[in-house]
């Protein structure tokens, strides 16, 4: 773990420092990413730094498709790539002691402290400054309401410790901001309107008929002390100067509200008058008062949310600063969204959904949030199946194929190895389907929307899918399986799978709902359905006994991950593109991600020589990895292995595992460390509508605990030297323990298996 | 055939047509391209063309790299992609009638005529405008010398029929052009000095250590009649206003020289006085006496190349027109140039040297050209030896691999399918010292720099194949093949092919001249090469008794391009390129490339089954493709098939087959129609230091006849209803004709055999 860097003190519930990290700007500022669903930012300093660092303010829904720029164009390539852009810095606070500008990239600071308090949502930093015979103990804190989603609050104080002199405080609403995540230094925005006190912008126009996005923030600065002001206006920019003539032993304070208002509920010509709207209900509040109301909210989520381990506080800060980020990015109220890669944290990646949300978030969501919020994730597929169908047409085929990168539900990746080959992403869509319905026993989804969705990711599949006369099987050709690490390979297992689990699944509750279905299948591709599934070709090895990646993967050099120089890993900075393809290590599970998926599909033998067999070739330099493996690894009873793979998910942005956290957060992998307590640790399970666990507890923990809801109940479930669970809310229900079936009422307790 | 367009009337020596076609300038410019080695241009009117069209004056080994620009960086992608960049429009002679501009895209003209005199290196065009109640007959005539290359003339020449007034002819020299070829509108030249009669220009900075170009263009315009003349310089343009009083049945004239000197040859400060050196030798001889050389050396060059076709106009135009521009690109006179994929006629494909000029280019300059040519062409690779070690270890890998794009050495393609994977290219670089030793009998070559590039690319081979130990096997996996609709295949027959015969020559000819070589082969080298000769693995089915193009080749759902409807070629017009690659459709020769080079490994039975196999499935949208089919067709006595195959070939631009000729010509793939009439009709051979010859007569065609040179020799080949050998110069030798040997001492003649 060479790259292992860790900017944060280990503490429960609060990333802090009391160092400034000059050189690590970014990742420090990466780690300190607030967000409420709504819109997020980096840490970025109020007052600016001049130092290298990354300015990023995001709005959740507001992005440019930018012209696919590739070496060499390719029939089928999308037109556009849609970029999470950089939006207006509303948090701008620049500090002057005199005249003298406080930078904390140049100027010597003491007492420095920074703190995201993740319990409440809280981002404070302190630094104290000498500069023109003045000492001044500054102090920010700020936060995006969760209570009111327009609502940004930046809090100020100031302490003269030593002399006299003006302190100036130059609040901005800044909107001259580009994007850093690509070659072309363009500016996607344009002015609209600007006040003294408000900013509007729009994105500039695109030759792909994509909205324009209008963003209005309008701002208020609230001051104690003696001070005068002035307020001014320019391209793109309100300003008020906030003069305080100050002397020792004065505080100040300045308390700065920001409503943003967009153009995705509010129309342009109405955003102003709105947000000034929203500002007198946010006025007949306090600043105490909006950040209890905020502050609690908090609470109760963590109320449902929080994972408690005791005896291990790197991991119990994991876990929370894990479900924080997740939670900062996406709580579900708005249908429209999904889970971007960042989140609100940077612009790597682009796009906004990914198959990770069906294959890794919802899990979480549905046994954390009430069941809405994941059929809120299953409606924003059903929306884009016009725009999935498009994605396979432009590959000239049949049915709908779920993007691998979007904004709108058409693809906009630009890697033919990817756009047009990493397709089990489809699989994973229609997986999601059979995840809530199978979680929490409602079939009204399936029923209606969900059937329209499987039947055409069902036929994409039957015309992807040939028929190989020389075989005669049923074969699928050019694909890039989960391990991107070998592209536009033959019949890789996991693909294959996945693709005859959804006909097999499509045609089962297309039968069951028949008669309240819209959807309407011909006889003939009723049969041509099931024959694939009876003749499809699945790669297996009769010597080793296990399922082969895809067709020719035996005849690589086959070697462990242990074999490596420490100077190959990761192999994604040190090999050439070429090396990483030949070679045998697999970036993220394959078929072990199909064993985690239909996990009640195979034997404990086959599950074991599988993971034997390619886990020790795995270099997990995807953020979605490790969780897997930890899971498979718990059911195995390989302790050591599942507790290496959850420390590796738990902290791998705060430890810095993969070297790329200056980039941004891994938003979407974060519910790894989750899945990888309770579905792993726990070996929480839900197949055949029956809930099961069969705990054990990591070695140097003494214990730890999380809530499910599921089925209507809220559940405790507490893991020490006896397996308990308590129905907190709800009816009584049926749980299996270690194959034992248990019926809660009440509290149940179980002894821990050893 | 449906793109087939054809602009220019059948003529045996001319390119020339009666008709502007406004709507197809970019075709008719391209197809009207002149170059004399040094330096050429599209045939772009002097007048200047407000309608589409394409701009373009190229100078030999005058080029820019700018940013590599892909979706997603891969580890080992090249730093930047080399363009050939459009230079200074030397031409350029704006026309007046009174005030109003000459301009055939908006008036009306008469008598138009353009022609390519491809016998004497002219072109010239001519056309009557009315305006301004004058109407004049005006005629242009230009051409690049190719006895002094630095010169190029153009020749105004104007009959006034009605009217009087004035005619301005504005003669530029014309430095502000852009390149299209990309989707920056960037400028790739910064202004050096200008006068009223010279520009001198430099290529901007570049940020990968690659040389900044200078360009100095000297003209000198020369007028007949009554005028007054004015010159004025401007950015990056010197202009020379030439205003002529005129009345009906006047005739005016001007001579415009240009001359152009480059920092390839001349230190920048001294351009503009060798420039006027040159031009003050030039004016010694009038315009007259300078075309005349021009011309006669043209003669001397068809002397030896020309192929006389009697009975099909069609071919001989297109072989003729196929050679001439050939001959325009490359006449070997400076070894450390290359054949550019467009030679003088436009920007696609960037670089200026493919693996096509060793694998089509080398036979033909062989048989026309001295063999010094063909060992600049060799030179030029052992020169960039460096730059292939430093591609190779790109990829982390021994040896040399010599780059699929580049101008210097070092790859600049930016696709890892093509620059990681077509590695067969290297292939091509060692069988051309083969062809070169094997053609000549001359060992000098081979013995020196000749083995130190084979040993590196033997060592690239033996580095990339890896050991399955599984199979017992030496593979190859992840390569794409000369098929470009695969991508990342394993153990591609043809390139397995290529790379054990590279180390079997290398080691063979290493041990023939091991007392003469600086290479050093260690003990363990050669035996592990000697291990992947005796054990690798060559795809091969035995049931089709065909060689396998790769590993899972036949699962595919093979069938017929004639089972294709029309609307779906080209196929890389009309299907997405995940569609192209699962298909079986085959690009270009690639099983068939390595029976082609391989000829005498191979029985007539392999051949043929392997041929019948692989043509029905191959769409010949390469322009490399016909040729190779022609060959071996001819071979295999499939005289339809050669025949169809060679007007694919001779006829490629002409009658822009694959509809994409305004971009350029298809230089690299001229060469396909001389060797599918002298490999493929007359079914010439070398192997075994003995010339041979089977030729067949189309039916259509009453005689075709050919020089070529070969070992000293110069034989005339002519096939009517005898195949008659002439030795014209040089030693007696023997001649196997139809497997019989002759012994040519004057003239030999064979009957035809039918």
């Amino acid at each position: 773990m060479k790259h292992l860097k860790r900017l944060f003190e280990i503490n429960p519930w609060k990333i802090a420092t009391h160092e400034l990290h000059q050189d690590d700007i970014r990742l420090q500022e990466s780690l300190t990413s607030t967000g409420n669903g709504y819109m997020g930012m980096r840490g970025n300093f109020e007052e600016g730094f001049s130092g290298d660092h990354h300015q990023g303010t995001y709005i959740a829904g507001v992005w440019y498709p930018d012209k696919t720029r590739v070496g060499w164009w390719k029939n089928g390539y999308p037109e556009y790539f849609g970029k999470v852009i950089n939006a207006i810095n509303f948090i701008a606070m620049d500090l002057y002691i005199n005249e003298t500008k406080i930078d904390l990239a140049t100027q010597k600071v003491t007492d420095f402290y920074q703190e995201l308090d993740m319990e409440h949502g809280i981002l404070s930093r302190r630094f104290t400054v000498e500069a023109d015979n003045m000492k001044v103990a500054f102090s920010f804190e700020r936060f995006l309401s969760i209570t009111t989603k327009e609502l940004g609050v930046i809090s100020l104080k100031a302490n003269v410790l030593e002399g006299e002199g003006s302190i100036k405080v130059v609040s901005k609403l800044d909107n001259n901001v580009q994007n850093e995540d690509s070659n072309y230094e363009e500016m996607f925005w344009e002015e609209c309107a600007v006040g003294t006190n408000f900013v509007t912008a729009r994105t500039v126009p695109n030759n792909f008929g994509i909205e324009q996005f209008t963003i209005t923030a309008l701002m208020e600065n609230t001051a104690t002390g003696s001070y005068t002001s002035e307020s001014y206006k320019d391209t793109f920019l309100a300003t008020e100067n906030i003069m305080f003539n100050v002397s020792k032993g004065d505080t100040l304070t300045l308390d700065k509200k920001v409503v943003i208002t967009t153009s995705r509920d509010i129309e342009e010509s109405k955003q102003l008058d709105e947000a000034k709207k929203i500002m007198t209900t946010i006025n007949s509040s306090s600043i105490e008062e909006l950040k209890a109301a905020h502050s609690l909210a908090w609470e109760k989520r963590w109320e449902l949310a929080d994972v408690v381990i005791e005896g291990d506080d790197e991991a119990q800060q994991g876990i929370r600063f894990n479900l924080f980020q997740l939670f900062s990015t996406y709580y579900g109220e708005d249908d429209r969204l999904n889970i971007g890669p960042k989140g609100f944290t940077g612009e790597k990646y682009g796009g906004a959904t990914y198959w990770d949300t069906e294959a890794y978030a919802v899990p979480l969501y549905l046994a954390l949030a009430d069941p809405s919020v994941t059929e809120n994730l299953l409606k924003y597929r059903h929306n884009q199946l016009p725009q999935a169908q498009h994605n396979a047409r432009q590959q000239g085929l049949k049915g709908a194929l779920y993007p691998m990168v979007t904004f709108t539900g058409v693809e906009c990746h630009n890697e033919w190895e990817i756009t047009f080959e990493e397709i089990h992403r489809n699989g994973a869509i229609a997986y999601a389907i059979y995840n809530y319905t199978n979680y929490t026993g409602d079939t009204s989804y399936i029923k209606g929307d969900g059937l329209e969705v499987l039947s055409e990711i069902a036929r994409f599949w039957a015309d992807r899918i040939h028929y190989s006369k020389r075989n005669q099987k049923y074969m699928m050709h050019g694909v890039t399986g989960p391990n991107e690490y070998e592209n536009n390979v033959n019949n890789n297992w996991y693909t294959n799978y996945i693709a005859v689990w959804v006909l097999k699944y499509t045609l089962d509750n297309y039968k069951k709902f028949q008669a309240e279905t819209t959807v309407n299948l011909s006889a003939e591709e009723i049969s041509h359905w099931e024959d694939i599934i009876e003749n499809m070709y699945f790669p297996y090895d009769e010597e080793l006994d296990v399922f082969v990646q895809h067709d020719t993967f035996l005849d690589k050099d086959l070697m462990p991950v242990s074999d490596l120089a420490a100077s190959d890993v990761p192999l994604n900075q040190n090999w050439s593109w070429d090396h990483i393809l030949r070679s045998c290590f697999i970036k993220q599970a394959d078929v072990l991600q199909g064993i985690y998926f239909f996990n009640d599909e195979f034997t404990m033998e086959e599950k074991r020589k599988n993971f034997e067999f390619y886990e020790p070739m795995t270099v997990h330099e995807s953020s979605l990895s490790p969780c897997i493996h930890s899971i498979l690894a718990a059911e195995l009873g390989m302790e050591e292995k599942a507790i290496e793979m959850y420390q590796r998910t738990a902290r791998l942005d705060l430890d810095n595992y993969n070297n790329d956290t200056e980039d941004g957060l891994h938003i979407t992998s974060m519910t790894g460390s989750w899945l990888a307590i309770v579905q792993g640790f726990a070996q929480m399970k839900t197949y055949n509508e029956t809930l099961s666990f069969a705990p054990f507890l990591p070695e140097k923990w003494s214990k730890y605990a999380f809530h499910i809801s599921y089925r209507g109940r809220l559940l405790h479930i507490l893991i020490d030297e006896n397996v308990t669970i308590t129905l907190l809310s709800g009816d009584a229900l049926d749980v299996d323990v270690y194959g034992e079936t248990q019926h809660v009422t009440d509290t149940t307790v179980v002894a821990l298996k050893k």
